[in-house]
């Protein structure tokens, strides 16, 4: 049960309990594919401000395997983090592997070694039970967009048989598992499938299918026809979203948990994203800077080097680089979040996004063009 | 000048001042081959316990430039590092390019873009002094052993040679400058060397050309020989030297100061270096093992996480990895080096270095034993 503790607008705040502490919303979670947030330790990971992470139950079934970390004392344990974990079912990388699809569950190949692995919704649910996340997810059937209607339909059909399944299947009390909403950008389908699934009784839901190159204009109101039916008091986790931009749209619309790879996939190339916009340190600009890589930010990277450290680190593709690129980014987006709970709290939250996108105007990820 | 707090047979532990602070010795400097140690940033080479550092001249008067380092304020500032920090001269590196060396100085190709470059030792001075560290070393010529006796006399003459021009060109009075003793694994050219290169005065000797595949026995009398004709009151560094039995070795012959890749070259591979033994990681016996790396220490790694975890992110090939790797093998071999100081002080050195050798005995960094 999430507990409201402010609204703003569609906006809230609110906490949750889990079996390793309370999750405070909107939350972002940081990605630790195989039990590891790229190049960040866990001590890492807490001074960036994370209260829960993510990890990835398809590569961690594959390498080094449920049993093995069940066998050693369960996933918290093993990646040395004591807080809340949630695990996803594994169904959006198994969909990007072309997999064999059936009212069963999927058939797909190891990207380790190329094996056929089998996955039903149970097994999803049986593999979770031992890594032993705090939030558990079903296995659902993502689709690519755009599709035709009818495939996306279908799809969202079978995630709500195989959510049924799922619930079904769950044992263990200290987990929670939460259903899938999908649906695509179609707004009757999107809220159709929320209310079925809502139905079911899941203590929180995971809003999937979004944020895979669709309009943000689409997004954001597939979104809202989706939180429509959700209930007041159970979490509403909007699935690899993580730009900051799209995080304060979707808090906006009522969303309370994220996750995304974007801003340690943008570290690792070097791409920094700050309070004074979106950047590539790699720019010969930066050559012998003596600025910090934020002027307005406390980490580890910031309060010890300088741009001109960090651009000689990418561009001589040394590892700290990865790190303190990726500790940067990680603080900048969970303090966007605690920056927008905090507005939610004090009722400001329109003027905190505002602020946030006009301070953040230059955004040259990838170009040329010079600093303001 | 360094001053010597205790001796234990051949073995000293002393002190000597740099324009960043006291270097106690013996002492391992970790190498920061491109102004940074590989993965690890400048607290955790606090937290690993040392005290100096070397970065390479060669690399960075390439990457990122030798005037770009100067103009953001210096080598201490560029890497974030306000302890001592020392240069080589690039001597090494040139030496494995196949350069052409005449008298004036070595011409080789750049390794990151294939660009003539041409280094004389009053340009390595040079080049040093824009650096900025507390200690830079003369450029040396370097030979690949085994060499016949008229090749290695001829590079330690010229070294020779070299080392007055490069005393002649030094104008930093803030920077120490070492001379370099060469002379191969011969007794009398090392004790040759020595002699001339400390009646040019040098505050500091390097001793070169060894640790490059010589038997453990011709090194440890090449060692000898060289540091019989220093003076006592100045501090003996064994160039590249990092094995833990070696640097004892030297130790017990009066070295004092040693830097080596091997801790973290080794930790980047899965290579452990541990207080029961040194093992590689990877092996499969780890996978799920709940013990940390190394039971007797109290670094980051071991005190966070267990063997089975490291087994999987070395396994998987995560950044992580060789950072944890990394921590661990300094942390070890800087203790290694902290004990050893503590011992002589104690007046305990050959026990201590006995019970080393002894409680290391399990040693199969690439094979394929069980551990005891």
């Amino acid at each position: 049960m999430l507990t409201v503790e402010a609204t703003d607008g569609q906006a809230r705040s609110g906490r949750f309990e889990t079996s390793h502490g309370t999750v405070e919303t909107p939350a972002f979670m940081p990605v630790g594919t195989r039990a590891t947030v790229r190049a960040l330790d866990v001590h890492d990971l807490r001074a960036a401000g994370a209260g829960i992470v993510l990890s990835n139950t398809y590569h961690l079934m594959l390498r080094p395997g449920a049993d093995v970390i069940e066998a050693a004392g369960g996933l918290h344990r093993f990646m040395a983090w004591d807080g809340p974990i949630l695990t996803d079912s594994g169904g959006y990388q198994i969909f990007s592997l072309q997999p064999r699809i059936t009212e069963d569950g999927a058939a797909f190949r190891s990207v380790y070694d190329g094996s056929s692995v089998h996955l039903s919704p149970e097994g999803a649910v049986a593999v979770q039970e031992s890594l032993g996340p705090d939030i558990a997810m079903v296995l659902d059937v993502c689709i690519g967009l755009p599709a035709g209607r009818p495939a996306v339909e279908a799809a969202m059909e079978r995630t709500l048989r195989w959510a049924e399944r799922s619930l079904a299947a769950h044992r263990r009390p200290d987990q929670l598992l939460f259903g899938i909403v999908q649906g695509g950008v179609d707004d009757e389908l999107r809220a159709r499938s929320a209310r079925a699934t809502a139905d079911l009784g899941f203590p929180g839901f995971g809003i999937g299918g979004l944020s895979v190159g669709e309009d943000a204009s689409d997004r954001n109101r597939a979104l809202s026809a989706a939180v429509a039916e959700l209930p007041i008091d159970k979490p509403r986790y909007v699935m690899g979203l993580g730009d900051t931009e799209g995080v304060l749209d979707a808090v906006a619309r009522g969303a309370d948990m994220f996750d995304c790879v974007l801003p340690t996939r943008l570290a690792r190339h070097g791409k920094a994203l700050t309070s004074v916009g979106d950047f590539n340190i790699r720019r010969a600009e930066f050559i012998g800077s003596n600025e910090p890589l934020d002027p307005a930010c406390a980490c580890l990277t910031c309060t010890t080097y300088e741009r001109g450290y960090l651009r000689h680190l990418v561009a001589t593709g040394e590892l700290l680089a990865h790190r303190l690129m990726s500790i940067h980014n990680l603080t900048f987006t969970l303090g966007v979040l605690s920056a927008a709970r905090a507005a939610i709290i004090a009722g400001t939250f329109d003027a905190y996004r505002a602020a946030h996108l006009a301070g953040r105007g230059f955004v040259d990820i990838d170009g040329t063009a010079t600093m303001p």
